[in-house]
């Protein structure tokens, strides 16, 4: 009777233990998978078709294609193709690709919206992780939803922390992206 | 023996119901949060750029930014900053921002695809809701998928169900976005 | 007490069974519904308005709206209504729309990236599936993510495989997409 007790004692509490995990699997909000990355984009100005990784493709009534609008960018839609690194170095060895779109949506101060996906394809790292969300420049640190993944990264869920590392002159800069993966398979 | 019987069967019970649980999780289809909304639209009309919230970015070769486009606006893509109130009066006191893009997508008929966040920064709420879907205009509710979320909407999925509340002159719309999420952490 | 020990074993097994498969839900891989279906793009020359199905409404400075800009269509941003067919025919009846957009992103190579919903509204089929991610035309097969449903698809989440089943004149294309859904409500 008393190894019967103890046999009962510990599936409850195995069920109880098992029943809570479920209904907080992320609430420690623990990332099963993360990655520290940068990326690296060039906007097109009309001079510099060579380096360029992006580029206006929609603007406003009052803007154009070789000039962010004024005020804000309110209104410029950007396509991108943006080398991603290990490291924040323009020059490192891309160990992937950033693409997709973003868009400036608002006229009194600096924000956009992203859609974009990172893209491996090295022996270290095969498929791909998609983003959507919004992006409040101003702010130091701003969170996107990663909304899927493929390869790699087979149906993943988490959540994407932007910090822009470097900003120069119109026509550059680089985001640090903190990948939190809270939904692995 | 009696008690031991009882406590298999609870235990049982407890299991079973715990399964059942798992694979119906959302059958009943109850939201574990719920909010009722309004935003509000101005499409800039070349005269209005004080007051409008909206703006075409994109339009087909026969259309231009400052007229939507014919017919059924078809090829129209417009980056917005809408307010977002608590009642359906455009003056009420805006508790966030829908921020992102929207596209008409069909030549026959009115039909739009959204991509867009919510965006709250109060004392009351944080964070950001992301959606995306098809919008079937003509009809009298639709629904879009919410894709994630941030801060208070940490990873969150479900459903906003659109209403067009209001509409007038091509020049403003409000929609009213019934939000029910199903996964809350 | 036999009998006591048996349905203990039993019921260990069961806990043991089920947590297992909570952890490993779909390592399997084994969707829970399943579609191949094709979708056909027709792209706006300036000569076929009526037979389109699709139209550039950005394009990069050096592009223009009628001709898909050069090289490798990078910049174009492209609107569309496609007709789904349950076969590889372009005039078999559609049994739904693919609606959204898909933007060419790349200047080395073609690659798009989309997002886009399959709108079905039949006796047989309701409802939404929504797609984003990046498509890297040049491979046999890619993989988009499947990002959220309604009405049949409620909640739904999941993979889309697409091949370039037909390719003529840069004017026409179809797509065969293998959607395989992990999460059904």
């Amino acid at each position: 009777m008393t190894a019967t007790k103890l046999i009962l004692a510990l599936l409850l509490f195995l069920l109880i233990s098992s029943s809570i995990a479920n209904s907080k699997k992320i609430r420690g909000r623990k990332p099963c998978k993360r990655l520290v990355l940068y990326f690296h984009d060039i906007i097109y100005n009309g001079k510099n078709a060579k380096n360029a990784t992006s580029a206006i493709v929609g603007s406003p009534a009052w803007g154009n294609r070789t000039n962010l609008a004024v005020p804000n960018r309110f209104g410029d839609m950007v396509i991108f193709d943006d080398p991603i690194t290990l490291d924040n170095n323009f020059r490192s060895t891309p160990i992937g690709r950033a693409q997709g779109f973003y868009l400036y949506d608002k006229k009194e101060i600096l924000t956009a919206w992203f859609g974009f996906s990172f893209v491996f394809n090295s022996t270290q790292l095969k498929g791909t992780i998609n983003f959507a969300g919004a992006d409040d420049i101003m702010k130091t640190t701003r969170d996107l939803s990663v909304i899927g993944g493929t390869g790699d990264f087979f149906m993943t869920r988490g959540m994407a922390t932007l910090m822009t590392d470097a900003y120069e002159d119109d026509r550059y800069f680089r985001l640090r992206v903190d990948v939190k993966l809270y939904e692995c398979y």
